[in-house]
């Protein structure tokens, strides 16, 4: 997968699972690639730059899929605090939606942010419009962190199928990868039946998701989200220029 | 207590369970007093404008003390979004221990921030010599949010005790007030020899704490604490202020 990866013009590769192996981050310095790493903790942060990442996605447990327990306010400053002086550029991920989340991101020290979410709740994005219909629906409250999709820890949306494995007497989780095994196929079947309109079906469609779910209230084109970000942290920039001045 | 409280020159008053009792609100309008309340929900804030409320503290899970579950940076601009337009003050709050925190919740649109933790790591503070040193020395995944003190789910430093109350095997929490008079009497006492020496009790020690504990790094007087937070929201806008030009 890196050699097919590097064969393309790419401008970053990123890993979300754990430390890159060696020879992801020696392809990515061959090729001026820069490399990027998921964190949830301090720990995992430190662990990324002794193995030589340039770039640290700094993720928050509200965020979507995979992710630890401690909040993007916090874990963003204490992992800037931990890495200062690095030269590794910190993003900070989990439950930003909009500019103005961007801008307070970037207040706080991040470089940039890194978003997930908010792109599932566009046309472009490869979920189902039975999943679209229940982001917007759903508020902050409405996702869990559970291991009964992938066999770890990752946020997802509430739905029939998630409250069932945690339900009294549910089995637990097998270890990554069989859940994926068991779940995948499933939820897939669940997703094609919803979209032919299934109602029981429909109740156990979920997805991977952050709580900034809570913030989608419309399906919008990727380009307009683009856009929006572009307004909100200008905005947010205005807004804060007026103050100080 | 609220007769008492109105007898003093007070310039705030605030709720932190629930929805004020009118009375609270109906002399905080007698007295030009602003009657603030803690909301963790959307759904919180809107019962506690609908009750006649000023100030709105918008707290993440990620707080110390009695918290919800979803995270200041999401819960924060869902609020804002929610009451557009009511002219009530939302201060952000939950994880925030420094001036660039500050800068990025008020560029998220908060009008301000409500603190809590970072006053315990004071020599003011009502806390022990043996907590402040734990605080010192916690990252911010040696929190837990538990039942096990109040009844109520409430965020505190994982101990000796946090950790026997969630083993398997150990009883339910008994709902609030009830779980209160079993601990805090035990805790108290556990603090009492934790002080005099003893190894046992002080592994025990805990108190409510949130996730920023993780930015703890010394004790500080408690007006270093206000001086370092004008210098950190200062520095924070210096650096977005330079990024925009």
């Amino acid at each position: 997968m890196l050699d097919v990866a590097f064969r393309h013009p790419i401008r970053l590769i990123a890993n979300a699972l754990g430390v890159p192996p060696p020879a992801m981050i020696a392809l990515g310095k061959q090729h001026g690639v820069p490399v990027a790493a998921l964190v949830g903790a301090k720990e995992h942060a430190l662990r990324q730059i002794a193995a030589g990442v340039d770039i640290l996605v700094v993720q928050g447990g509200e965020a979507g899929g995979h992710c630890g327990e401690v909040s993007t306010m916090v874990l963003v400053p204490e992992v800037l605090r931990a890495v200062e002086g690095s030269g590794v550029a910190v993003l900070a991920a989990g439950g930003i939606m909009t500019g103005e989340q961007m801008a307070g991101a970037m207040a706080m020290g991040a470089d940039g942010v890194w978003t997930g979410s908010v792109w599932l709740a566009t046309p472009e994005s490869e979920c189902s419009d039975v999943f679209r219909d229940k982001m917007v629906a759903a508020t902050s409250r409405d996702t869990v962190r559970s291991k009964a999709r992938t066999g770890k820890p990752s946020r997802q949306l509430r739905s029939a199928w998630t409250e069932a494995w945690s339900a009294a007497g549910a089995p637990e989780a097998l270890p990554m990868p069989y859940q994926s095994l068991i779940s995948e196929p499933a939820i897939r079947a669940c997703d094609r039946a919803a979209e032919k309109g299934d109602p029981a079906a429909r109740e156990m469609v979920t997805y991977f998701v952050g709580q900034g779910v809570g913030l989608i209230d419309q399906v919008r084109p990727a380009g307009q989200v683009v856009q929006d970000f572009k307004e909100g942290f200008a905005r947010s920039m205005e807004r804060m220029i007026g103050l100080v001045e």
